[in-house]
């Protein structure tokens, strides 16, 4: 039929339908960048948590070590702070495409639904909402990973100095490590 | 290779892949909408300069016409503003659409480039120039019937006010059709 044909060839429907391929990739950008998000997000956590470990792990051991195994312990902490950081730049990195990709993707769903495409419209606004609640729901492990982290902080301080009330007599405060010191 | 093909894999690399079609498809969407509003502009200009033409050639043939041959090109004229009405709101239309597409692939064209995909970026933004010269050419089409139909305009007011002192000895004003007065 000529005129159902003309009608699928209209402007309107073209354009509409170039509006639903970019909402599929605008999705499509924004669950791969999501990903990425929580996938860094896990991994800083994690390096952080590895960090506590350590550091409790040190401060029990307050003592016992001799210089060269404190040494040792030293490195691997110092190799771990780096880590962290590396960890954190990284997550920061893909945080700041996120949300570059969400805005993206309102943007995309305002093209679709002026276009006519409401169905592409409302399917990308869903999408942004899932991707949403994701990135908020990793964010918890880093927030719980840093709060740990300020607690181990706190402790840190109280240990190191009964360690040094208890070695006040005998030692001077050269006994602490000054890597310990520089680098919190 | 494992190495190479972990590397293929990363989600850098993903990241970048699904910016890349969201350029495409950008600039898919901004393609379609330039041309529909160009087809609208041109549409528009055309239907604007038929107008004109209809309104020359009655001030042209003022009083050769009986009053049936004078409602009857009144008709076509007046249908013929209807005509250039439509054609203006689908211009407008359109041309929402496009400022939308237009800020769309803007959001593209940095989601890219924060991305690491440099060349799509830049491939987006050059579409966006190439688009807005095309827009800026067809609209002079548009600017060119809008200046036709003032100048019409002026000429339709000094020949009825001619035709009307013509008419001032032997007829009322009652001559100068009703609709002509109500419709501009």
């Amino acid at each position: 039929v000529p005129f159902k044909q003309a009608e699928n060839l209209s402007h309107d429907n073209l354009v509409r339908r170039a509006a639903s391929l970019v909402t599929d990739s605008s999705s499509t950008f924004l669950s791969q960048v999501t990903l990425a998000l929580i996938d860094a997000i896990t991994e800083y956590a994690k390096a952080v948590h590895t960090l506590i470990a350590l550091q409790r792990q040190y401060l029990d051991s307050l003592g016992k070590f001799s210089p060269a195994q404190e040494d040792a312990i030293w490195q691997v902490i110092i190799s771990q702070r780096a880590e962290v950081n590396s960890k954190q730049e990284e997550m920061n990195r893909f945080e700041s495409t996120w949300v570059t990709s969400v805005r993206l993707c309102e943007m995309a769903a305002e093209a679709a639904y002026i276009s006519g495409a409401e169905n592409a419209s409302v399917t990308v606004r869903t999408n942004i909402l899932l991707a949403q609640s994701q990135v908020e729901e990793a964010q918890k492990l880093s927030l719980d990973a840093e709060k740990k982290l300020a607690e181990t902080k706190v402790m840190e301080v109280e240990k190191m100095t009964q360690y040094a009330a208890s070695q006040g007599s005998s030692n001077d405060e050269e006994e602490i490590p000054e890597a310990y010191l520089r680098e919190d």
